[in-house]
């Protein structure tokens, strides 16, 4: 096992190794439950029990008082999971791990966290997941997804279509949340599907007391057996750990920097939600495609090309020069209200459009819809030749505008393609019951 | 009287004037209510209504029955309002129009709105104000908000110094929606006051049906009339029309490109609400300053050249670079999650230390509160000398660091100044219960 120094003679001392029923006694406190394995770089003192509540909790040895009660029949280095023998009664569902908090384990030193599980790790820390259907974990990358790149988008869809490929009824990719939302617009416009796709994350590591991880990891395999043949993202529904909602991928984003149901769709309710193990709809006016209905196909060229740009009180014409003069494809611009930018820009913007370079305007308020046609602003700035997106998201029309560019080289096809809903990304009537968190139920 | 041809014609064969109570009766519907002023380039076939809900109307009369019901005794040509007979009973309320929806009129013949009436047409159109306080109307500029910077801040804040030197009791700032937060948040710094500032708007312009200028204008003057002497925002506070709610200036944020409500606190409820001329507090845990606690005291000094940068995946360490190498003073980071970015850009974020050019990290999530200490990444941007201002909302770090600059050049200085709370716009202690509209009520 990877305890070191006092925990691994502490446990030694005592005949307990990892998969063992334990209890540990602590100020007042019984904690109950199986021994995990601990990251290689842990500290000596700390080690970690995964409790009946689905939590795992680490606790440090000083002061506890720590009985065996039951021992496991998990040898202590766990075989690789894909020898796990096969039920052929169960749905086969493949967990991709890229990295992120939900892969992550806590550095007791520093109070850090970084990236280390990998799709295995996860499995043998949700043992549950294996009730479910046939698991099989592969960890393609492990990076923090802030520095996820236009060109991980496309490692993943690769790695996913492989396991499609290779048979699975669903994929889940375990992400991190910072950037999950565009990397899940990017697996929507790169892929069509013919099975479920969840993309899925934590807030907390998954050795913390308030770990998502197991609520989502479990509602994201539930959702991978469904006929929903989407990409979607997984999250909890609310702060309680009872149930996770599912995002249509292109119409979501991360709302909270730490709460656990930060993910919340914009513009539309969620569709569905998931609750022991049962998926239910939520948003029917949504029609998702089916399991089945369409053929595997990956279309994963790219334009890393493309700026995003917020527009504000004191921005510069020349920032939008910079873009154009710097061999940029494509420009992603956050407006202001409706859809607007201060008049100053607006030769630049032509100088854009002159140059056969898209600029695509969404809303930095979020909700709503671009409408450039009220204001005279507005009118300016479209008949400079910038593309409204109506209700898309920002970051989902950057990362659509990245993929277009990848299809096609001729300024209309791009105005064409940003201006079609493809994968539930844009609504062409007006959704304005949709605020915050009211769904207008 | 302003309108022309055959609506002209029409009112003077049938003997009305403006301010006279008439009916109109379209399409089996009467509207009944108090002829308005039209403005310069209107067309000749409207005439707009006051009804008795408050809402203005613009009717074609084409196809309609018009009846004379009483005549009004307001003369054609309103007289300037500054000569209304003041009353010693009443109290004092400025307002000034900087142009924007509140301020706008809808030109029937392209659909499209932009800015018209003076501070002096809003009290035409809403004789209800008069009935509050002794208002006095100024317009010191007219623009639609979209085209607001940093210099029409400092206009705006001298506007409102002369208000309260000359004796008012409150000042109302009538305003474009589209960059209203940054404008309340601006006066916030700017401005020690003495007596309550709201800013205001509309999302639908006066001589709409569904205007909301009318409810927003009254709300924005019982508030002025108040005991909180803080620069506020106030606006619609759901759907309906019967409640405004009273934002902290530097709380608040455009969230809709339309809904009547679009303006919501972030990290915070909003600090009061306004109900038939009430004012009622409902964050109990922000504690406002009070009418005449302090002296009106005008800090104006303000460094323009500062950037706004949000992280994306694709984005180039070159684009920081640009902002350095072109004279920016000040860098404002809208991060990913806790307040990341990708490592490749941290040379670059070191260049800026070393430049002593001050680099502010928010989070896009717009919710919680910036964490750098949690991940390997956040650690890495922190020790590279990023300034971290905890649940500060990023339009609001934008312009407290444009005014931080103004005051000062020393870059330790300035990341004090960031990091302390001056005008309510960040908490010491987790306010992560408020999001979205939950309150934790």
């Amino acid at each position: 096992m990877s305890y070191r120094g006092r925990a691994k003679e502490f446990l030694k001392s005592q005949n307990i190794s990892i998969g063992d029923i334990i209890s540990i006694k602590k100020d007042d406190t019984e904690y109950m439950g199986m021994l995990l394995d601990r990251a290689e770089d842990a500290d000596e003192l700390h080690i970690v029990l995964k409790m009946d509540s689905g939590y795992n909790v680490g606790i440090a040895l000083t002061g506890s008082e720590v009985k065996l009660l039951e021992k496991g029949d998990k040898p202590e280095i766990n075989l690789p999971l894909l020898e796990i023998k096969r039920d052929p009664e169960k749905m086969d569902v493949s967990i991709i791990s890229t990295g992120g908090t939900v892969a992550s384990i806590i550095d007791y030193k520093t109070g850090a966290v970084h990236p280390a599980f990998t799709a295995d790790d996860l499995l043998r820390a949700t043992p549950e997941l294996l009730d479910e259907a046939n698991i099989s974990g592969k960890a393609i990358m492990n990076i923090l997804s802030e520095n996820m790149k236009p060109e991980f988008w496309v490692q993943s869809a690769r790695a996913v279509a492989d396991e499609i490929t290779e048979g699975a009824d669903g994929v889940v990719v375990a992400h991190g949340t910072d950037t999950m939302h565009y990397t899940a617009a990017a697996l929507s416009f790169i892929l069509e599907t013919p099975v479920p796709i969840i993309v899925t994350g934590a807030q907390r590591s998954s050795d913390r007391p308030s770990s998502d991880a197991f609520i989502n990891l479990m509602s994201s395999v539930a959702m991978a057996k469904s006929d929903i043949a989407e990409v979607t993202v997984c999250m909890h529904a609310t702060e309680n750990d009872n149930q996770a909602h599912i995002h249509r991928g292109t119409r979501v984003r991360k709302m909270h920097t730490s709460r656990r149901d930060t993910f919340n769709s914009i513009n539309s309710p969620p569709l569905a939600s998931v609750k022991d193990g049962r998926v239910k709809i939520i948003d029917k006016t949504f029609t998702p495609r089916k399991r089945g209905e369409c053929q595997l196909d990956v279309n994963d060229s790219l334009e890393e090309k493309v700026g995003f740009i917020k527009s504000y009180p004191g921005i510069a014409a020349e920032l939008l020069d910079y873009h154009i003069d710097n061999g940029y494809r494509g420009i992603l611009m956050e407006g202001t209200g409706l859809g607007h930018c201060p008049d100053h820009l607006i030769p630049s913007l032509e100088r854009a459009a002159d140059e056969e370079i898209p600029v695509v305007m969404t809303s930095q308020c979020l909700y709503g819809r671009t409408n450039l046609n009220v204001y005279s602003t507005g009118r300016k700035i479209l008949s400079s030749g910038v593309i409204s997106v109506g209700d898309m998201l920002a970051e989902t029309a950057y990362v659509k505008l990245v993929w277009a560019l990848g299809q096609t080289n001729q300024l209309e096809e791009v105005k064409t393609i940003m201006q079609t809903n493809l994968k539930g990304e844009m609504d062409e009537k007006s959704s304005s019951k949709y605020f915050l968190r009211d769904y207008g139920e």
